[in-house]
């Protein structure tokens, strides 16, 4: 656990930033019909907060997820993936979490709790499949499986609408519980689309760290669901990168259960496809944001805008470099414009750059419009480089730009039209005593 | 400039670590015969310290070098790779260095100011061909040329066997000079091996960072040399990472002029190509070691030993991910012997790894003869992982091993025959404190 001290810092240092989240966040207010979720505090978590959250739909749901690329993949996860590979990505009821365990290298003990969890929870609500399975906390540890199905029980004897709690029953260092809840019309019916998720940097000693579940009452077809959730994470969850470790049990899944009644999604080309995926993405893209902005230590929220780039694949080799740069991510803490360490971090990207053609800009805020042939609102931003030199200085207005909690980066490759957008924090003397000083 | 307070703090934090290889240097005891080096304080450092150094060689060198990757290249960069390239690897007999300035992003004024750095050296030395170039210090300025001009005038007025001079002429935010002279026996006659680098992590702000500069009287084949060359960066300068960002005018040059008059190398399958590479190899690998350990803010010595890995490629991949994990870094930092951390950071790195198959240690010292199948010495070690599981931990004995300086990191894969290790160092409060705020 985090020494009280650094804690309470921490706390303070992310209060403001966290503020404005938070107060956002308010509870059933468009939540997916045919849904219901159940919470408990089975005792997982020493502080007695919800740690158990059984996610519950009336109706057979499809289902898509992706999984984390680590070769390291927690009993949970490869228990959920073998499941809907096996039931073609229908059919599903049910998914449990808890928190407060991982189930991360628990070995063949590990993968029967899972499998315990799963048939437990979709018995007790008589759902025809087993649940899906998500767990997060300390890695290495065996699940306390009495005190995990008695939660479930207990889970499960009072589901209701309540997303704000299923939201806090998957925390572990989170700071906020995450959830965002849109709507779209389709064809004249009320498509809504809820999500919760959990992740604040992978920071956490021996922590796996994010998971994300999206219900929506859409009625779409399995492929179109896939490619939905494909394109929204693209923009969201690896648009995003707090401290550039993975965890093992990374995990989003969204269930559709069909219940708005609007007319089966099933052509990806659809405007009515489209609609439905731009909420998904927009919820995808929320939560994504808020993980960052939750980050351990972390005082400021950055945007990282290319643009001019030959193609998506360079825009985002370049967005990335820059994003996991330590040098740049502690100028940006130190308020300090420091284009040297950008370019340098473009120019190592791997993208075939050209240097004579990029331009650079910092700004207060997201950077949007910032940019060649933007609107370049000289108000909130400067520029810094110009067709790869150095223009002349105002380091005053620069530190006072900066000095902004949110601030972007904005790198013009000059190279063609594909723009991307990734978002980061900074690197801070907080994170450091997070991740360095743990023990009580 | 590092503001005193955060300068004078960082300098205790480093001083046991650098004392003792600091005390290791000694000056012009195996000098290589027939090199000169001259110095000067010209004025581009503030302090006065030494920035101009040039380099001599009575007789044509061959030369190899190998240059940054980083698409912004520095303009002395660009010209040396050019002149290496124009003459074929050979007939050099000088390099001209400055520090207090990386002549970056600096347009055609710099391509026309290192020109001129190249030419008036070589006169100065009657030199038949032009004299390379390396440049360190801030990017983005202009060099102040009739300072450099001067400087060079004066170092080519003082010539003489003083390498510990030019180690320190080439500093920026070093605080030890950078020597390494060793001497190897090759069919009965003694070659003399020296090198000389800077660099401390690509930290300070706008500084352009790692140079090289190594230089032997070996007879030796321009061919057999610069693959000597390139088998001593990959064990050495590319076995290193301190924050993972790469500086635009890295540069590493070794040049040889024949004056040991041994039986000219060119079997690079010969024992004595071999016993020479090693010797080079031995250089570098010091010298890199040299840069880690005067990292801004490291506070331990961190030896990343990948065993049992199915082929090099991998293991490299593996080690590189273990060595730029923020986590596993500032764990480190805190003495924690994080495990899951580092199974994370294997897990996300790309290698086709079996997590059922990995073992791992931690270790006080670098780690050396710790691994499936090694002495495992259980005084100086410790395991965490057998066979993907965790093993019962003894948190007490795993926090002194860790209070050591040197640490190493042992992780056994298990899947062949090929070991790898990697250096690196502690990412720290200290670090963050002076990447962020270094203005006076």
């Amino acid at each position: 656990m985090l020494k009280n001290s650094l804690l309470s810092k921490n706390n303070q240092t992310n209060l403001n930033i966290l503020y404005r989240y938070y107060s956002n966040i308010s509870n059933t207010k468009n939540s997916p019909k045919g849904f219901k979720t159940g919470t408990f505090a089975c005792g997982l978590k020493k502080s007695g907060a919800l740690d158990i959250c059984l996610v519950y739909s009336e109706k057979e749901c499809n289902v898509a997820a992706v999984f984390t690329e680590n070769k390291v993949k927690a009993a949970p996860v490869l228990l959920s993936k073998s499941l809907i590979d096996k039931f073609n990505n229908k059919g599903f009821q049910s998914l449990i979490i808890n928190s407060g365990g991982a189930n991360a290298c628990t070995g063949p003990e590990g993968e029967k709790n899972a499998n315990t969890m799963s048939t437990l929870s979709s018995n007790l609500v008589n759902a025809k499949q087993p649940s899906l399975v998500m767990s997060t906390g300390i890695i290495g540890q065996q699940l306390d499986m009495i005190k995990v199905q008695n939660g479930i029980k207990k889970a499960a004897e009072n589901l209701k609408d309540d997303w704000l709690s299923a939201a806090k029953a998957i925390m572990t260092t989170d700071k906020v519980p995450k959830l965002v809840q849109k709507s779209v019309e389709i064809n004249g019916k009320t498509v809504n689309v809820t999500g919760i998720c959990k992740g604040a940097g992978m920071i956490h000693p021996n922590m796996a760290t994010m998971l994300c579940c999206i219900c929506t009452d859409a009625d779409i077809s399995e492929d179109a669901l896939k490619s939905a959730l494909k394109h929204s994470i693209d923009y969201s969850f690896n648009s995003i990168n707090v401290d550039g470790d993975m965890s093992t049990n990374d995990t989003v899944a969204i269930f559709s259960n069909g219940v708005a009644g609007n007319q089966k999604l099933t052509d990806t080309k659809s405007t009515e496809f489209l609609n439905f995926q731009k909420c998904v993405r927009e919820t995808a893209t929320e939560l994504a944001q808020m993980i960052v902005k939750d980050a351990e230590g972390a005082t400021k929220f950055i945007s990282i805008i290319v643009r001019g780039a030959a193609d998506e694949a360079s825009a985002k080799v370049v967005a990335n470099s820059i994003a996991t740069s330590s040098l740049v991510k502690t100028a940006i803490y130190g308020e300090d414009a420091n284009w040297g360490r950008v370019l340098a971090a473009v120019g190592y990207s791997g993208a075939d750059v050209t240097p004579s053609k990029i331009s650079m800009w910092f700004s207060a805020g997201d950077g949007k419009n910032i940019g060649i042939g933007q609107k370049n609102d000289p108000q909130n931003s400067m520029q810094f480089l110009k067709d790869g030199q150095p223009t002349p200085k105002d380091e005053e207005r620069a530190a006072k730009l900066l000095s902004n909690k949110d601030v972007g980066i904005i790198v013009d490759l000059n190279q063609g039209n594909t723009d991307y957008t990734m978002w980061t924090c900074d690197l801070t003397v907080e994170y450091v005593k997070a991740n360095s000083h743990y023990r009580t």
